[in-house]
């Protein structure tokens, strides 16, 4: 990592570090660690084990404050679904975090600039070393200023989920059958499907509906049986 | 919770409560809430969602920072050690959380003021309720007031894991040959085994052990390797 890269990644991030040093560790892998026979704590796993915690606390004391009526067992799972391998690789490659890694010749030649687990691990190490040279409140400065959107958006996405449940407790208060989802069609090739399905309630269908995948079509047609029955 | 108990607990904790009502919360079981027939967030396991994470983080960059030669995997191993659901039982008792509860009559009749579980969750929610009430500033100030000893503690007992990992050190200086421990016998009753290892390298032996356990038996041979070495 040369200055220009370093003074780039700050610019991106929107910190400036004090000590340099912290964020070199937070990109140097157990992999080219080893190789430069360095000592097993001069790699990023100790800035990862106290990025995980301090994103997990910051993420969960904003949407604590943010949702006031949601219950612990919808937080756990929004969180959860913000604070995974999967999104935190794909905010690590946003801002390319691959290119400043030190890593190894193995994890080099099988690809591991791109892997998500090494990519996850980095961006918590950057939050490890962004805390230990900023202080607890420049960095959930820095972890809000992606999290926000990203929690709105699993928020939305979740919601998804809750029309099938919902449906479910609606029909329970008047009926002691469940209802029953049936797909009914798919079209289109195989990386552009569409699904259709429809929900069935002692032989009547309740509603129709259409998505990328059979759990879509299912909510889908949820939703609109919800819709119907409102009207 | 009568005023006099509020006041007593809050010189407890060394905190005051701007808004009491999060306290209160923090001390209401969801069997309480439930009886009541209050909704699914007007109990403490929101509280307690925020309180473990905010816990696991003030534990850990304290860690962090005392322990700078410490790898991951042992850090990791310490904080599991002091944040578990019988170590903040056990703050919880020492503090009288019980007699603050408020709890259902189901869990009341079957010794819930007492349990594990549930003094581990209200511990976990007071600490959640003044990080809402008072900011982190705060509730880092009263976790790390009972914590720093714990994790001295939990640091000595763990202390006996280490000393194969140490010979281990020592021996790969010099040699690229690991050490090997051997269990040489053991001898009385099921319930009171005492086991002896040997820990060998390259057909020396470097020290003998006893133990109640194959491993605490490996351990003390490794302490006495490494004194005898030390001579």
């Amino acid at each position: 990592m040369n200055i220009q890269q370093f003074e780039d990644f700050e610019s991106k991030i929107g910190y400036t570090f004090s000590n340099k040093n912290t964020l070199l560790l937070a990109f140097t892998h157990s992999s080219y660690a080893n190789e430069q026979k360095k000592s097993n704590h001069e790699n990023n796993e100790r800035l990862e084990f106290l990025g995980d915690a301090v994103l997990d606390m910051v993420v969960s004391e904003y949407m604590y404050r943010l949702f006031p009526e949601m219950p612990e067992g919808e937080l756990t799972k929004l969180r959860a679904s913000v604070v995974c391998e999967g999104s935190l690789a794909k905010l690590a490659r946003q801002l390319n975090f691959g290119e400043y890694l030190f890593l190894g010749r193995g994890e080099e030649t099988t690809g591991g600039r791109n892997r998500d687990s090494i990519l996850a691990d980095t961006f918590e190490a950057v939050i490890g070393a962004i805390c230990i040279d900023g202080g607890i409140e420049n960095v959930t400065k820095y972890i809000l200023s992606f999290m926000k959107q990203e929690i709105q958006n699993a928020k939305n996405s979740l919601k998804i989920v809750d029309f099938k449940t919902h449906l479910q407790e609606v029909i329970q208060r008047t009926s002691k059958y469940p209802v029953q989802y049936i797909i009914v069609g798919e079209t289109g090739p195989d990386h552009n499907k569409q699904f259709m399905a429809e929900v069935h309630h002692i032989n009547k269908i309740l509603g129709k509906g259409t998505g990328k995948s059979k759990k879509e079509a299912e909510q889908a047609a949820a939703q609109y049986a919800l819709e119907k029955m409102e009207e």
